[in-house]
């Protein structure tokens, strides 16, 4: 059994009082009492969270945003599936760090740091700016024939993620300060990867591949029942417990899916909220929930992918994502979106008038 | 009947030709195509809606935005109908003008220009910085008992919603220029205005109060039933022909509803992309769509209120809102929150690079 001790360190608790204090001030803006819907439950968690980190504020803000995209290869794509050829994946952290990728706007329009992680691409990449060097190997090993990685490689593939969440500290707010980091968003590259995802995701609830498998990039009818044929005779073969999570995560993969397990943890450990992104991202979220469940606490899910296993990973986690869009690209790009909803939610929260304040009659007057 | 001219003039026509080009240079981009989901919608709709305005450019933009709060009071509110005293209309508008309330707020963090115009409260106001005086009447009269309007009051209201989008031209952009307007968001201010919203939707859809009312601004079972009896009686007593947009705007009102129907009808004619807030709003596209089919073109639906008839609406009128957060505050609250999800769609689609531009093997290669 793997066990590296600091994923099992315990989560910062949110303070409930904290909570309490938050709904006790969106009570008293000006607005019937929960009509700004979910835009005070992500100020109530966020001003809680904030308070929570170091009892200096309860002012929720999101201006300091690091998006980190985790990328890797996978073995599992020699099997044929996925939409696209595996060059894909170095070809788009290049695309990334020139600017061209949907992650790479959306940052620049967020003010968003972004920062590339090559957790495994097939081939050595030249260095590139924004790109950050942490090749494990040349991708994982293929999962249908082998266990996609040693238990060392799994060690080091969490280790990356813990020190990319050490490396956002400080952090470029969006009004040009550095200062400590408010939201950690994690997003994923790698030709196949859902192939990976889906299998954990099957390892971990207990599911079978026909009921979690999708078309990913682009499959049709044809490939996708070839991926759930794939994955299955991989599930049947390694006979994974679900109780074992470090165990599922070596045996199946993913350098990058693994790295972001780790960020999760590590965030939650360190009192800064995440945001989770679509499919691959939630199957990180799933595994680091069993690995600490406490970490839980410090997620937000942000949008429903359009990979129709996504739901069934939502009502394992018993959470619900705040937007849907019908996204499925990965990269962070669906979290990225709801930042500015998490702003305006902040706005709303630190500087609406109360009743009081502008002398508005409420309800029971 | 009534006849005002203006409301069916033809409404400027989306090029088809430019939805074929914008949805080219989307499957052009460097990521399977459709996987961003909705936003890949909204760029090309304001894409061809941008060409068809002044066939000068095909690249989408909606940094220029001006919100537009009508308010009103409401006759019916005598009957009981509302959570909340009737004083708070005209207490909310100084507030709209002091900043204190959601949609300053949020029009402030959006750089969008916020105007309010009184359609109508029941006391006169005091000049304010922001709010347009174009006060029709004292509050419309109590449909339960009679018509809510005259004739020419309704004539009026309709053009005060003209007058308002003639006003947001030239607009400041969030650029710091002032330049045409991108996008018209109206937002609703009125006590009792969802009773009168309700009666509108009913007589249009040929619904029963039951079907349609709901909480507003949160009455309880028994305020919601006693709201349902007042609606239902008072639809009994008019018999509406749904076929008659403008008797049904005048028979049961909203000052502020007929206001924000004209300002509508007004966009689509002018070319200029509409973006519909929540129940209020969506009574009010769905009565300019009755008078004038082809406006729907230039609409996009914001969010799914809270407000159960909201469903109902969307489904008539055959769209689905882009998000749901659960809100049913009004002021254009909803619509604003949802600015920054279309100005990131712009951005990925005039920004993202081309697979030939970054040198990424696409799908078939």
């Amino acid at each position: 059994m793997i066990n590296i001790e600091w994923l099992n360190q315990p989560v910062k608790e949110i303070a409930s009082s904290a909570i309490g204090d938050a709904i006790d001030r969106q009570n008293s803006l000006t607005k019937p009492p929960g009509s700004l819907g979910m835009l005070e439950e992500i100020a109530i968690r966020l001003s809680a969270m904030r308070y929570s980190r170091n009892k200096d504020s309860v002012m929720p803000a999101v201006d300091a945003v690091k998006i980190v995209v985790f990328a890797a290869d996978h073995g599992i794509a020699q099997e044929g599936v996925s939409a696209f050829p595996q060059a894909v994946t170095a070809e788009m952290v290049k695309n990334f760090s020139a600017g061209g990728a949907a992650i790479s706007v959306l940052a620049k329009e967020l003010n968003a740091e972004l920062e590339v992680v090559n957790t495994g691409t097939v081939s050595e990449l030249e260095e590139m700016p924004g790109v950050i060097d942490r090749r494990i190997a040349a991708g994982t090993a293929n999962f249908y024939q082998q266990q996609a990685m040693s238990e060392s490689q799994l060690v080091e593939a969490l280790q990356v993620g813990y020190e990319a969440v050490e490396r956002a500290q400080p952090v470029l707010s969006c009004n040009g300060s550095r200062q400590p980091l408010e939201l950690f968003i994690a997003g994923d590259m790698g030709i196949a990867n859902t192939s990976s995802a889906t299998a954990i995701a099957c390892a971990l609830l207990g599911s079978s591949a026909k009921e979690i498998a999708g078309p990913g990039t682009g499959l049709d009818e044809a490939g996708i029942n070839h991926k759930i044929d794939i994955i299955q005779q991989s599930l049947d073969k390694h006979q994974l417990n679900s109780n074992e999570p470090l165990q599922v995560l070596q045996t199946l993969g993913g350098f990058e899916i693994s790295a972001m397990t780790g960020a999760y943890i590590a965030c939650a450990q360190k009192a800064i909220p995440v945001l989770v992104d679509g499919f691959i991202s939630s199957v990180a979220a799933l595994a680091a929930i069993k690995i600490n469940p406490n970490v839980k606490d410090w997620f937000f899910f942000s949008h429903a992918s359009a990979e129709p296993g996504h739901k069934k990973i939502m009502q394992a986690i018993q959470v619900e994502p705040l937007i849907d869009l019908n996204m499925r690209l990965g990269e962070a790009s669906g979290a990225a979106v709801v930042v500015p909803l998490m702003r305006l939610s902040c706005a709303l929260h630190n500087k609406m008038a109360t009743f009081a304040q502008a002398g508005v009659s409420n309800k029971d007057e």
